[in-house]
């Protein structure tokens, strides 16, 4: 099949091996897949990963132990669990310490014509969320986990650091759920994305951190985006970090100590809650997609997603 | 009076002035004060104080307009706080935005004499807690800070990493609440001090990190310390940083994203419940002390503080 490989250096691959779906897994034929920061920095070494990239997709499932699901239209958990270790035993089965994940550990992801997954990582999808909405489900419902870790409501003070592709649906996230929150970036023509959506934006060279926000959600995908972060956020404030990112910085913690501020990790979140807000309209993300490119050409997709400015860039694997 | 002054170096002096009672303070003539890690660290240029070191002490009470308090033996919370700001308005009173924190922060400290503190800080000591006990009153009330912040029972996997003053007055505490927590250090008398109170001691040399401590308690006072509590720590698990070092390290975070780990900065705590402790001998601190020596030899009391393996150095204002 055709596939965009990682190995070292990414390549478009005319005659990948399909996946072998083995025994649980459904065999989906993917339409679409979304280009995702993650695969940024796995080309630059994060992760260590080897094989197909791309975790956000849409498809409809060719073969499944699951006969219902059959021909049906999905997008898919990324973790693939065991069901048997301590996490996944007591409910932390996102963290299973067995885990593969799509296109990012030890699992060819999307970027290709076929992708296998266990049927219990499928989701199908209704007629009201079409495919361009559809490569949204993951890294929304990644958003959606911020309000699983944080309290939310109309009286906190909360900043979105970083005005990207997952900061956008962290903003519409916590507006949807009452939040008056504002968006800290630097690209003008997101910042009025913001503005359309009622959502205050302001420029990152226009703040000077004040200690005073109850919570700051990092989406720089940065390492000095923590930095910034801790000095917005109040004392027993909460920093909530998405950004993963392959290298470090050497920072100074000791304010984190004496502000006795919580910095809380999130990473994937809940897909149905995602599904639902993409169904209702609550989410707009068809004005986050840049361009739409084919697969043959998904080295220069990717390229393009890492240029300043630029959000969704989605793969396409028609022929 | 005489005082241990930092200014660029440190240096004990003869003749400092004594400090100025204002409006609402009283005036306590100090009889001795602990060594503390955060003097340590102040020298190394952490805060850029200058002044008199020293937070962790017992005194009489000279003058206060509070009459009741002369005469008395009192320790005090280290935060002059305003009562004003935001801050102090909204219950945070220890992060009040206009403080002064004694012998860190705008405020001489407790190697000296005498020093001012508002009545409201002191704390009439019980007779059950002696003067060697009542020097550890404030690193113990940091040690129940955790509490605070941290839901612990039997239940939990609890790890303090770091067998120095504070990690194990931390361990002390955690065992008192009923926690079945484990001590990590380097150091084998004090290893052997936990086994004393019945409280497990590895060395860290024998310790393969496996992700599985519900809490991990950072004590280690150094930038290396974060790193291993990450790794110690279970997914969704909660590490409490304690240490403040002038020095940062170059780290990478992405763990305690994809761990969505929680990191929560834990500085002062509830001095009541400190001396209660102290008074009800469920901490033992006698076993911490290392060397009693007269502030003439402050600057030696500081060095040898410094060394591996040093408990707590008390310094006694006697003459």
């Amino acid at each position: 099949m055709r596939a965009l490989v990682f190995d070292k250096s990414l390549s478009f691959q005319p005659r990948h091996p399909e996946p072998a779906a083995a025994g649980g897994d459904s065999l989906v034929r993917v339409r679409q897949a979304g280009v995702c920061s993650t695969d940024l920095e796995i080309v630059k070494g994060y992760m260590g990963f080897t094989g197909v990239l791309g975790h956000e997709f849409v498809g409809e499932v060719v073969s499944s132990p699951d006969k219902d699901l059959i021909g049906q239209r999905v997008c898919g958990e990324i973790n693939v669990v065991c069901g048997r270790c301590d996490l996944c035993l007591s409910g932390l089965s996102s963290h299973c310490r067995n885990r593969s994940v799509l296109g990012i550990l030890n699992h060819d992801g999307a970027f290709a014509e076929f992708l296998r997954l266990p049927a219990i990582n499928l989701h199908v999808l209704p007629k009201t969320v079409d495919d361009d909405a559809a490569v949204f489900v993951e890294p929304l419902a990644a958003a959606f986990q911020v309000l699983k870790q944080v309290q939310i409501d109309a009286r906190k003070w909360v900043t979105v650091l970083g005005d990207g592709r997952l900061g956008l649906l962290v903003a519409q996230v916590l507006r949807d759920a009452g939040c008056p929150v504002r968006v800290i970036g630097k690209h003008p023509e997101k910042l009025a994305l913001c503005e359309k959506w009622q959502i205050r934006a302001r420029p990152l060279a226009d703040i000077v951190p004040r200690h005073d926000q109850d919570v700051v959600v990092d989406c720089t995908g940065s390492a000095a985006g923590l930095e910034m972060a801790i000095q917005m956020v109040r004392p027993r404030g909460t920093v909530v970090l998405k950004s993963t990112v392959a290298t470090g910085k050497a920072m100074n913690l000791a304010p984190v100590v004496i502000d006795e501020i919580n910095i809380v990790g999130s990473r994937c979140g809940p897909f149905r809650e995602a599904i639902r807000a993409l169904a209702e309209k609550r989410v707009d993300v068809t004005s986050l997609i840049h361009r739409r490119m084919k697969l043959e050409q998904g080295v220069e997709a990717m390229q393009l997603a890492e240029r300043p400015g630029v959000l969704k860039v989605i793969v396409t694997m028609e022929s």
